[in-house]
């Protein structure tokens, strides 16, 4: 084992773009794990939008506890030393590490994963917190049914992919949006989607009207900015939108202004933002089912793979810019991967 | 009976603010009623910011069924001429003959008032569609109660007014915003508000957060723009809103840009656009809840009331700048004025 602990650190928070310069890479001591902790060793990064949502609230609110700080975020580790009952050396664990090689964790903080040679985006996205989001944003939140038409934004990312698929299995007809022709050939040619449209198409509006002739009556949104206002022109009477992410909108330089913010009220339109914590009692019937569509065949999945720690602050940066697509990570370890359906990427 | 019908007709839909040279007073025929129709006299129009919202959509939309035709609306009439067994001469009726002096209307449309000498705002106003759209944002979509903290946008307005008491009788703290010292005045000392806010003030967002100091749990909203935007900021997680209007928008040279939308994403927020007449099955129960409260003196009112059909755009375009408030209509008859407890207006 090595004696240092290599960990990326926030340095100041972002006043517009995230940039690389705002991290940097510190070596510390490796932790000693007190009675009830674990050692871990880091073996995967999730990166997800909500780290740089976080930083845009700590900015606004004016309290900082991520600067100075190694980034948090969900991890896939592997157990170096126990000094709790419930956890052996080599024991490979869902767990917050965060951005370092080494973390001493609290053991009920940790949960087994039942089998460890699964590839890593399954248990950091479609069966992890990225497909439960999605779960409960399409059954719980909008509660799509057969004949709903549903349009998800920024479809061919962790949680729209899981979304969209997931309302294509009740039955509604799905239209995604993406930004780019490879993403939207994914969504149909893979994750059979009705109809894909992509948002950095000149005539994008028309062709989101395009794919809907009907309207939509229902909206999974994780974009916001022009793209979300785009949809709100096509939502039909008394539509619902399940608002889970404005992805756009966490380094905007100034918020976005909709035009068509005044057609929810001549719609009747319902709108609620849904937080992932707020629904605990929810999860493990999410995961049941996740799962049984993940076994079923019916998930399918893409990733973007980062190789090595020190791409981490790179690999955030691209997936805010929507430069990869599906489920983002960090292979932090030299270990054998796994095989992954996705891109893979290495420092230049 | 005069023998002309003198109407005011929308001559072209507005680009930005509504201006008088828009409308044109014309003279008509007085219209013969048809069998099933009665023919009436119109005595008060009632005015209403949806007026300037149709207009906007229609903007918006390309189709147009405004421009060229007698301004739509809700009035207060009396029969002239009967072609119906359900209505005599002398009735006084509700009906929606809009901007003229004399309407041809079908019998079914019109409902008959069970006290006619009753103050007009009370059928136009708190007893009406502004009192019933009101109820159904406190008690359907917001379900107030007693441990709400509620926020009411244009609070001193003739909806506003009552969704601020209606929220009181529930035991909500209610903190109202208003435009001007007079109307909030009127909101703390009259209409017993916990609080009551001034929208024009310099320090509006400080003062608001002062008359919350634990934050609002539920926001009944009538204006958007920054009025909207500052009790964004004042949310608490899970708070609801109920959206009813957004009237800073309608005749916006640019649509507002929500600093504080994101905020709804950090804390769970639901938002419901309703309409009116989505829920005409509640509408008995409501107006069955504020004809007690108002029987029981507990529903105080004020209304701007504006003499003559001449001074109808003038008097609509008052109410969009927020100038006068409570009720506004306007007395088309000479007949004796009710007692009111608002101010009067009459063309210079």
């Amino acid at each position: 084992m090595s004696r240092h602990n290599r960990a990326v650190v926030l340095t100041a928070l972002p006043d517009a773009e995230l940039v690389a310069d705002l991290f940097s890479v510190v070596s510390r001591e490796v932790p000693e794990p007190s009675d009830g902790e674990v050692l871990t060793q880091t073996r995967y990064l999730s990166l997800d939008p909500v780290m740089r949502l976080r930083m845009l609230n700590e900015k606004k609110s004016g309290r900082s506890r991520s600067v100075g700080a190694v980034v948090a975020g969900r991890t896939i580790d592997v157990v170096v030393r126990s000094r709790d009952d419930r956890f052996a050396v080599g024991d490979v664990v869902l767990g917050w590490s965060g951005w370092q090689e080494y973390a001493a964790q609290p053991a009920q903080s940790l949960e087994r994963l039942d089998d460890p040679t699964r590839s890593p985006w399954v248990w950091l996205g479609a069966l992890g917190r990225p497909g439960i989001t999605a779960w409960l944003g399409i059954a719980h939140v909008l509660d799509v049914a057969a004949d709903d038409t549903v349009v998800v934004s920024s479809a061919a990312g962790a949680v729209g992919s899981v979304a969209a698929q997931l309302a294509r299995h009740r039955g509604a007809r799905v239209v995604g949006i993406a930004g780019g022709p490879q993403k939207c050939a994914w969504l149909t040619e893979h994750a059979h989607l009705d109809a894909a449209v992509n948002h950095r198409a000149a005539d994008f509006e028309s062709q989101l009207a395009a794919a809907l002739p009907n309207g939509a009556t229902a909206l999974f949104e994780n974009v916001g900015g022009a793209v979300m206002d785009a949809s709100l022109a096509q939502l039909r009477p008394h539509a619902r939108i399940a608002l889970c992410g404005l992805i756009s909108q966490y380094q905007a330089e100034a918020p976005y202004a909709y035009r068509n913010f005044p057609q929810l009220l001549e719609n009747g339109v319902s709108l609620r933002a849904f937080r992932i914590d707020d629904h605990v009692d929810l999860h493990p019937l999410a995961v049941a089912e996740l799962r049984a569509a993940w076994q079923a065949g019916r998930l399918a999945t893409h990733e973007t793979v980062n190789e090595g720690l020190d791409r981490a602050p790179h690999a955030l940066i691209d997936l805010l810019a929507g430069d990869g697509f599906g489920k983002h990570y960090v292979r932090v370890t030299d270990d054998p991967a796994p095989t992954t359906h996705g891109t893979r990427r290495k420092e230049a």
